[in-house]
């Protein structure tokens, strides 16, 4: 048991407990049954402060051994084992203070051990004057959320590609299946089967090429702001050597904001991000509903195709099979809608010089970039590569129907076909008679 | 030409211009291509202004001759005639202050010619000091804001009440006729499509009994609660007297809200509400886009039902049917859930002791309403109604399916019967035969 | 290890592993990273199990000894310690069929070893012929989110009556401080700090009422209705019989829907009680931000009370005190917001029989009621409660400013205040000299 | 009086009515009391016609004559005067088939009369064999909302422009008032008055370039796609001129579409743009919003600036104004952002070929556009232009508070300088001593 001190009073910890005070007072204080801040975050926040501390050493800033000490302890925790201790809340007050304190304490007590100190001993290692020097959360945080949004939107714009390709090769597979196209649901006109899917690749390439040069609008940072992006307290040395070093570890090419103090308030480009994934959504909820569309019956409904069966459909109806990936990237989808009306109010509600609301910012993006992620890749490998035609109900469903008829307008005018067709009383091969005797 | 001013300055109106200086500073200050005030909420100050002029006479206040010329001139705007004197825009700032202001100055104006004076001639009948007597916006625009929803939401209910009817007629009608029932759009077990019909019946009934319901949180005004809600500047025997009018106005059990500071800064039983219509909109998607599925086709879709040819269907496709009515119907719950978005944001905005974004929660609202009015009507008188049920393709469907087979398990287990499926490969005869032997 | 299998195929399962196949296949399916199922809506499908357990027992159904074992097994299962056996993802397409199926599949398992054999011995216990008997997805995850619902509302409902109770303690306690009341964030007049806390008080008995009232919506339930409502595969008996178990067992008027096919497939009861969370929401918001207006400062800001100061503010600026729970409430107002869309989208997506994106709606609402319950805890308990009023502060505020000017227009008109209140030239001192020459 | 017909039946039309059969029924069957189709999509359909009528000409298809009438009509009515011709609803069933009817049957008959005949004499010149010829409602309109949303989009990105000047120039005036920073709206560091304009005018610089370069993404058309993108009924040479044609009168880099098809059924693209202007949304309600606060006062707010007094602010406290322009801004930003939600929740639910509920899509959006731009205007020349600051206020606060602190802790650690705060009480000179003394 160890007593920490701050401003309000004291706190004991477990002597084990490799976090300090702020952190135990905000886990009290932020006292949800909620998740905690996405490891992402962290690592994001961890890699900043590794590169703090390796400017801080290149400048011979800092009393001898600190920098290196924390340098390494960074390396530690974003070589994975440390999880547990970082526990604050993905929703909390603060703007993320508590969160940035968190992995300052952390840093500070883990050089501690390294230097030969013990937890708690900030007078070695101080969590702020020395982890935090030159820092703000108001500029460690934001940057922390780009970089780790940054990191996943990579990944889904990857995965938005394959899913693409899969999609093409599809369209080349179903390019000679004939089957009728439907516009508000209703009979219309023939097509392919190729061409729907050929139509769905060009949808989900466009949200990769959306995804892959967003990017670029998240690369601007306010790092070396601080609190209210005008750099007070932050090392002019500092300031530059940090974000080139930075960009070294990320392989980003993150560069300064030109005008700090926007970006430490402003997070339209947050609710930018959000409104091109949602646009993913909307693609991905219309091609799922489709998906699910062409495979309903299999006696009942469309059938003109087949998808594979994952799990037992019912706990009652033996036999029954259902459309369980499409059905959960639909919910994947609505889901991102939904963050991204969290994302726009809380955007919307910064006041003068920060957005106070920046943690619920942060869960809801990375929440939606990893479920968009995990969607894509399901969706891929469990549901569209599989899907098999059904090219005799396809040709059944165009040869019963009038989509044929539409050509005919051209030459004879529409109000003749449409007489021609009430005529036939719905049967397609009588309206054939009807329009050759025309010729 | 009259010169109007104010301690802002000056401003000369048209002498045909029934408004003053402070509708036509509105006019130009909320300068946007959108609709105006709606004429429901303006009729509803009326009514109020009229109950208050009302009052002041009974108790024998005012300047002789003017309460009566005011309410007079109330009765002629209720007639009709006068919509175009209200011209402040739908969206305005000040939290409806320039609404009330209109129609001060309209009935000031009318008045004062009523009089033998001219428009303008404010010392004869002022249209704050006179009109707006022992009234704030803050009171008044809260209160009519109620009275318009109630009268809307009456209409509404009833509207809700035909159309449950309707489906219930549809459940008689379509009782006998055995179809395929289907979950997450796959075949699953025989129902009525009576049955169906029943179903949206009940939901209905809901949306009419949530809806009639409700109006009794609206029912609490807190007109005489002035600016804040403390009842400055009003007269103690005029706020007992003038709700008690205005009951017999309306028809509406209108009654004192308990404490009228809360009801003039807080927004809450308009979230409730538009939640309650959200509802509504949400069963009017649900039952329209069944409706859409069942009549798809004709050839390449469900096919189970057919509505009412309305109109043509394409500009190229000759003869071909589109459900246009609930394509509609689902763009006005779409939108009602949208407007929903507004009301909630607006109403999370206020600040202290009043919302400014009430013109917000009132365009959006009555709108909503409205349009949700219409569109049941149109849904039942248009397209239910109208709807014919496929028989024989019913029948098709059904005994094409594997439906039957649920009920073997009960007696032979789950495993078997999937097992027997299998075996059957998709033909229901070969099934039936099957599990013939196993009796 | 061990191997089951399904119409699919086989799978192996480790031999500590309590769940089966279909709970491994949906583990699979569903691969998101994102939260289980959660816990409170298990505990009620477990409950229901056990009142189906109970219920055979009584009509002598069943093979010996099997549905007492169950029961047990369901007790073991309430007592707590099991949590770890149920793994599915709370987004999952099937409509919620793999949280039933987990359920089953454990208990099963459980019961099995109970009486002597092995996991997977499914031919003595099986999960769907026995466990999950007369029973379907489609009735008991919609009775059992009910149930959880209404047991997470009454808790909600009882915080914000704790809430409004010390809002009202501090309406007394700062019934005596006049301070200056604001419209439109502008001076408008004199009210009391204790009316503000008394009007928040109001609001939030509305939301307590709401919350309590609503649940009677809940209690309608489809138990017995198994599939598509029309009650297939299940006992008559048993269908009377369950439902009074469960009333016993949860405490709850639970009964039976009039129209069971409705309750299956229609979700506007979620949309419904979602709008009356959000509701609460608002208010939330709303408060929070007066909060957080009247204890900015402490110098440059309203300054009128202090809130408690509960974690250092700032890493770089010390003495900085933040009102973090207010901005932890206002984020979980939001994402109560932005699950309301989620649930929305999710119950407008219904087809036919049933609405298969029940998971959505199941993660978005009891997420939102936990979210709500913690946060109107911490709210009162870390934040009103301490709150202390500055009356110095708004003594002077009213002082300074025109807030008792209003009342002079009673008796000299508008205009002539106006123009003494321009003629003053901001001082009230003036002002005050030029309305008393008026007397 | 005259008689109309179509495969439904007749219709009686007024001589004077210059619409068809089509428009009277669609105005029947979407009777909803809301407003037209917008007249900016009117007039690009209109453009479109004139397109296809030139295109024609050169080709030397058609009836002698018809297509230079045609194309006289289309001037005739872009130069405006025909606005009551146009009468749809602009939320309609049918994916905007009423809307392009409407257009063809009013060209039609202004031809016919052109060309000597009566309005109706559609063997002369017919509105779908002829003024639609080659094309489809589902090229058309998509085609006409792009252009339409180009044009608007334009304007706004100017209107951004200049309210970034407009900032920008405050920039410079305010840059020598130094002032309170506040994050979380307490008390942080000094910054000047310049810098937060100088944010707003980076923020707001950000939309600009945003809404210009989304442009791109819109001038990719199907037009020649017909009615589910592949082409039916359009000659080839048509397709490769008309665009050409529309280039040329709208000034637009329009191309065709890689894919038609994809174009025709997928409206990411709308949603994408909707998502940067609610973009533009939320930085127009984060300025407003500190503008609001800012100028809050006069006495008992925070009055570091103050706004022009545009109308009186109260009909109850004389002398009042009210930031009437920051709070419509704010209501329009609301606006779109629910808006934006209908959008997206129609853009998620096309199927198959084609969307039906573009016209919500259209509406939406289109609204949005005006709203933006109407509102942006209004807050630079009624709002912002005017801002004046209270220099004398600014000094004030910030001395009163302990913003000059923070820098001290460089040299002095984190906790030495907290304790330096608690010990001098809330009296900024007492700490400015302590701090002396350390040094």
């Amino acid at each position: 048991m160890r007593m920490e001190k701050d401003s309000i009073g004291e706190k004991s910890l477990g002597d084990s407990v490799v976090y300090g005070i702020q952190t135990a007072r905000a886990k009290e204080n932020f006292n949800l049954n909620y998740k905690n801040t996405d490891q992402s975050l962290i690592a994001a926040i961890v890699q900043i402060k590794k590169a703090a501390a390796h400017t801080y050493q290149t400048l011979g800033i800092g009393k001898p051994g600190v920098y290196e000490a924390i340098e390494q302890c960074c390396d530690l925790i974003l070589a994975g084992g440390y999880e547990d201790a970082f526990i604050t809340s993905a929703l909390q007050g603060g703007a993320g203070t508590s969160t940035n304190m968190n992995v300052n304490e952390v840093l500070a007590n883990l050089a501690l051990v390294k230097l030969g100190h013990q937890y708690g001993e900030y007078q070695y290692v101080h969590p702020l004057d020395d982890v935090n020097r030159g820092q703000s959360t108001n500029d460690v945080y934001p940057t922390a959320l780009r970089i780790a949004a940054i990191e996943k939107l990579r990944v889904l714009s990857d995965k938005c590609s394959q899913l693409q390709q899969t999609f093409q090769q599809k369209e080349n597979a179903f390019d000679h299946i004939q089957k009728l196209g439907r516009t508000e649901l209703m009979d219309a006109l023939p097509i392919t089967l190729g061409q729907e899917f050929g139509a769905y690749a060009q949808a989900i390439s466009r949200d990769r090429w959306r995804l892959y040069k967003v990017e670029e609008r998240l690369r601007q940072v306010n790092l070396g702001g601080t609190a209210v992006g005008a750099g007070n307290n932050a090392d002019r040395k500092y300031r530059f050597g940090i974000l080139e070093i930075l960009r070294g570890y990320t392989g980003m090419g993150l560069s300064p904001a030109e005008y700090p103090m926007d970006i430490t308030q402003n997070n339209d480009v947050f609710v930018e991000v959000s409104g091109l994934m949602k646009s993913l959504a909307v693609n991905l909820m219309k091609i799922s509903n489709d998906i699910r569309l062409m495979s309903s019956g299999p006696k009942g409904g469309f059938g003109e195709i087949t998808l594979k069966a994952l799990q037992m459909g019912s706990t009652i109806m033996p036999g029954k099979v259902n459309p369980v990936i499409p059905e959960m990237v639909m919910q994947v989808a609505m889901k991102v809608i939904a963050n991204d009306s969290a994302i726009t109010m809380a955007a919307s509600h910064g006041e003068f010089e920060l957005n106070a609301f920046m943690p619920l910012i942060a869960d809801s993006l990375l929440e939606s970039l990893q479920l968009l992620i995990d969607a894509v890749e399901s969706f891929r490998t469990k549901c569209v590569e599989h899907i098999l035609p059904d090219e005799e109900r396809c040709r059944q469903l165009l040869e019963a129907s009038y989509a044929f008829a539409t050509a005919y307008t051209v030459e004879y005018g529409y109000d003749l076909i449409s007489e021609a067709m009430k005529e036939s009383n719905g049967d397609p091969l009588k309206l054939k008679e009807i329009l050759e005797e025309l010729e």
